[in-house]
């Protein structure tokens, strides 16, 4: 018995432990998605600045996979599956970390909101948009544990109803604005955080894709299925 | 005199190769964040479709530097700051691609805009602003190529201009939109451009704190430099 583990067993340790710290970070981004949301729909102020404080956390592993993935690369020279495995991982953090951005972005937006009326029953709406894309970033990070093809190809589905969620709020928001003035402040801001879920969504369409390559060795062939609004004159699928 | 080449030169030779893609690319990405602003503000359709039809072939060049860069790791087995290089320069494609991708939206964005009267003269102000964001684009990249840790704090330095840019329009627009609510549309869309457009400065920062991290093998200590506006009911600054 050699006393030097075969190199694949350590390479396969030090992944674990990387993964182990991708799903961390998922959790915690995941949880400040949903905390977000509930802040601004709650018009809880509390609960906005625990998100904000959250998103140090998440930065912070993110930092840690990047390096323990560097450090990888360097001492384990993986090449093949092995080498797409890490460049994969290095991927699903730095999106997770962007996602994590968003999020922390809403809580700052609902703060400022609480100053505002509310505009119609927007914020429920942004509510579930939230769960949706949370389930989605979920599922696309058990995707990637499992080598779930079929898992990721249903996650990139899924991309096209918060599509039709965000163009639905797009024109909501107008009519709110057009109809009173004195709601286009909050309006922009209930905007932009759809937009930023929305971004959420593309996000885990991404690792989910990313997911499919590490399967199948290719990207899927058709182009993602987008919602099919190419209403000219409001834009609202841009 | 060895037949083999040292292993040195031709990992500098294939990193050379994939630096000529990254200017290229980064050449590609400037051009069309210009011509898609030329194009909102001459309300120029068959430019704007220009931009967009030149979107893939940044997105080919990505897809190329991913791919070489991963042969390279695997070819190669870079370590220590030959490492770092390959995965900066990997970083740097993935924000050039972004980049690409918001010169598209803004080009689109500019057609859906050539059906609505124009919002006083914010169409200028952004053309200025993307002008700002593309010579930061442009200096980052020189900065990467030169090694030049001056001219990237530089360019850290000059994200500041583009968010207090980025603040003065969302309060124009603000006012635009109070004043005549048939303003609101177009303003929303000239807004989502000046976020996207802000959104190529922070990729440009990005980069430049790439290269301050290549060359002093840390990131600036200080806190990224941000306009100080805290300005809490209209939150322009989020």
């Amino acid at each position: 018995m050699s006393l030097e583990p075969h190199i694949a067993t350590v390479f396969d340790r030090d992944l674990e432990s990387v993964q182990a710290q991708i799903m961390t970070m998922g959790g915690l981004v995941e949880a400040a998605i949903l905390d977000a949301a509930q802040a601004l729909e709650m018009r809880d102020e509390e609960l906005a600045e625990k998100v904000r404080q959250a998103d140090a956390a998440i930065d912070a592993i993110e930092a840690q996979v990047q390096a323990d993935c560097a450090r990888l690369l360097a001492l384990r020279s993986p090449t093949a599956s092995d080498l797409r495995t890490v460049l994969t991982v290095m991927k699903i953090a730095a999106a997770l970390e962007r996602c994590g951005d968003y999020a922390k972005n809403l809580a700052k937006r609902s703060v400022v909101l609480t100053q505002m009326a509310p505009v119609g029953g927007t914020a429920g709406t942004l509510r579930r948009m939230a769960k949706t894309v949370q389930l989605m970033l979920k599922d696309a990070l058990d995707a990637y544990i499992a080598r779930d093809a079929g898992l990721a190809e249903e996650v990139r589905q899924r991309d096209r109803d918060v599509d039709q969620m965000y163009n639905g709020l797009f024109r909501t928001l107008l009519t709110h604005m057009m109809e009173d003035p004195r709601n286009i402040t909050a309006a922009m801001h209930l905007h932009f955080i759809a937009k930023n879920l929305e971004r959420v969504g593309d996000h885990a369409t991404g690792i989910a894709e990313q997911v499919i390559y590490l399967v199948k060795g290719s990207l899927p062939e058709e182009a993602r299925p987008k919602a099919d609004l190419t209403d000219s004159l409001t834009g609202a699928d841009l």
